[in-house]
């Protein structure tokens, strides 16, 4: 017997960009990473997709990108842009991939050309999706538009759709080349869609940055009111800390540690028992309060400590509970607990706070303590 | 405006193993692996699909797979092993995908567990793509079973189906965890499978490797008797060259270069317009002829030299022309050019020959000189 062995390393680099107004005429950011990015020997063409609910409070978009492209020569814009549904549905039916998809053919991207999308996280998971899979991957742009969006899932490197009912079953690893948050898409957000966001914040403060967690906890009020200067702060400490774990870490997961998902086994399960009316950062809330809850339980935390969480979540505006955790449905729990097993592959992997600032990872779960997790939970709500 | 700079590499190693009888009960080349890959705290599944065309000859695979598992408990080997077409239907007919991702789901492989393709390029290509796709990557095994497949495609680190009738529009870069060159599988290919893979040699020589050009001009008689040994041995050095230039170069291919690519162009035309009755191998032996001619006709190659590849190419038993070259199908070669420039993105690069041994990257071609290039071609045919 004889073996050749393969090993390499692919490097990959990309900037999160904060910024306002990106398409004003005399904002350039995005024409400057565009006309310098990689060969520039050709003219490269770049493909917009919006989603729905961003364009209807944005609708001056399509002209604007128009004009913005209209004063230069160096990039060509596809003639259309297109206006897809955003959140679940977006992932759910693929007729909206095959749009996609079918774009990027018609208006020739290839692979040193651009699919820029903006909108909510679903919608860029789609997008990205579609991008990554085309011509074996052609240079993808998020620009998000909602906190969630912003501080957590845009700058990470998933994309996804979902199949045979399972979420997120379709996808992969592939970095965008570029992200723009941009905080005027946050004016319009709704109060639910402005809050969502902020759980993944308190997630990441809680599992690694105690610091970030007591200004969370300062910074309550303000971001429930609606102050944009302290929710594009939020949005920046927090983007910094997942893109930080990110590579400092295993980028594409090839083990089985996942310690950015803190609260999220019973977040997925509520999410799809609610059939998504429930929405993420909604859901996250509630999964970190019971996580939490459970950290307590097994004494890693005080009492105390847990009431600041649940303090700082309902003070932002979160209600801390949903139906489908009820006694009576205790299969929704394992399944919950067994269903995120399945995805990430390999032994359960849950992350739990062994202080406040610093997350764990535990491979077994005690089900009448996670129970009375939820029966304690239950109470929260006043 | 503020940015935050996310950078990391990632790192890809695997093996390619050459054996024979990989599920005989005393070979346990395949199992070792298994057990020693990734984290060992837990069993992993395995689900294996086979090329029918592979399984037409190889019967006994089912039966042989089953007890090659049930002698040990530390792999669980999925109930159903999948029978699917091989060759160009596979890619072109989303259902086998369908298939493909409704077993890695109903069979539970995670992310820790291993799907594993026995089977030509095509199939192997299809099913490194579900693999690739279904939980944002499974582990993937491939088993290359034609000469083609074992000497570059096999080996390489991309996958493809085809979509709104464009050959490997949807794909990705997607090392597998190991590959299996098994050479019982070649005693029962058919002649035209058997030579096929021997073009992807000889192009791989000619861009790369003089000497081993000169070993295939010594043993070509005995290729086309099919003597296995002599066989065996141009698959490893061929399989090492193409190995190597994926690890010294640009893996995931994200800038314009592609000199693997030498005879492709017209390859893939040829093999579309003739609806795929022309194999992948016997398309690039007409595209390296038609290269090497254009290359002679450009004055880097001597008139000797051009003699020495286009005997060379005919002693395997290659016919180098095809009607689909025809004069008055001025267009084919026209849009063949354009395709592989829209495939690959950027500026038009092909490789041409600058000497035997040595391939030279290209950005524009005479139209007229190519055309006399096929006119010349068509006088090989006696």
């Amino acid at each position: 017997m004889s073996v050749i062995h393969q090993a390499f390393q692919v490097p990959y680099s990309f900037n999160i960009i904060f910024t306002k107004s990106l398409f004003s005429s005399n904002n350039k950011e995005l024409l400057n990473f565009l006309s310098n990015f990689g060969e520039t020997s050709f003219q490269k063409k770049i493909l917009f997709l919006i989603d729905e609910g961003v364009y209807e409070k944005h609708s001056y978009l399509i002209d604007s990108i128009k004009n913005y492209f209209r004063s230069q020569n160096q990039i060509s814009l596809a003639e259309e842009i297109l206006i897809l549904p955003g959140g679940e549905p977006v992932k759910n039916d693929s007729q909206y991939l095959d749009k996609t998809l079918h774009a990027i053919n018609k208006f020739g991207i290839d692979r040193h050309s651009f699919v820029a999308a903006i909108g909510g996280g679903a919608f860029l998971d789609m997008v990205g999706y579609a991008s990554c899979i085309a011509h074996r991957g052609v240079k993808h742009i998020r620009i998000p538009t909602t906190v969630l969006s912003q501080n957590d899932s845009g700058v990470g490197v998933k994309n996804g759709i979902n199949f045979s009912g399972k979420k997120n079953f379709l996808g992969t690893f592939s970095p965008p080349v570029a992200v723009f948050n941009d905080s005027d898409f946050l004016t319009t957000l709704s109060d639910r869609d402005w809050r969502s966001g902020i759980s993944e914040a308190i997630k990441v403060a809680l599992i690694k940055d105690l610091e970030f967690f007591e200004w969370l906890e300062e910074n309550a009020q303000a971001m429930a009111n609606r102050e944009i200067e302290i929710m594009s702060k939020q949005i920046f400490r927090s983007a910094a800390l997942h893109t930080n774990h990110i590579s400092s870490g295993d980028p594409f997961e090839m083990g089985s540690a996942r310690p950015l998902d803190f609260g999220h086994w019973a977040a997925h399960k509520i999410e799809y028992l609610s059939n998504f009316e429930i929405r993420h950062g909604e859901a996250v809330a509630i999964g970190i309060a019971l996580d939490s809850i459970y950290s307590q339980l097994l004494g890693f935390i005080t009492d105390q400590e847990t009431n600041r969480i649940i303090q700082l979540l309902k003070k932002v505006g979160f209600i801390l509970y949903h139906e489908s955790l009820e006694e009576n449905d205790k299969m929704n729990l394992w399944e919950g607990l067994n269903e995120f097993r399945e995805h990430l592959g390999g032994r359960l992997t849950i992350t739990i706070l062994e202080k406040l600032g610093k997350g764990k990872e535990i491979h077994e779960v005690d089900f009448d303590l996670m129970k009375l997790a939820v029966d304690r939970l239950k109470l929260t709500i006043d």
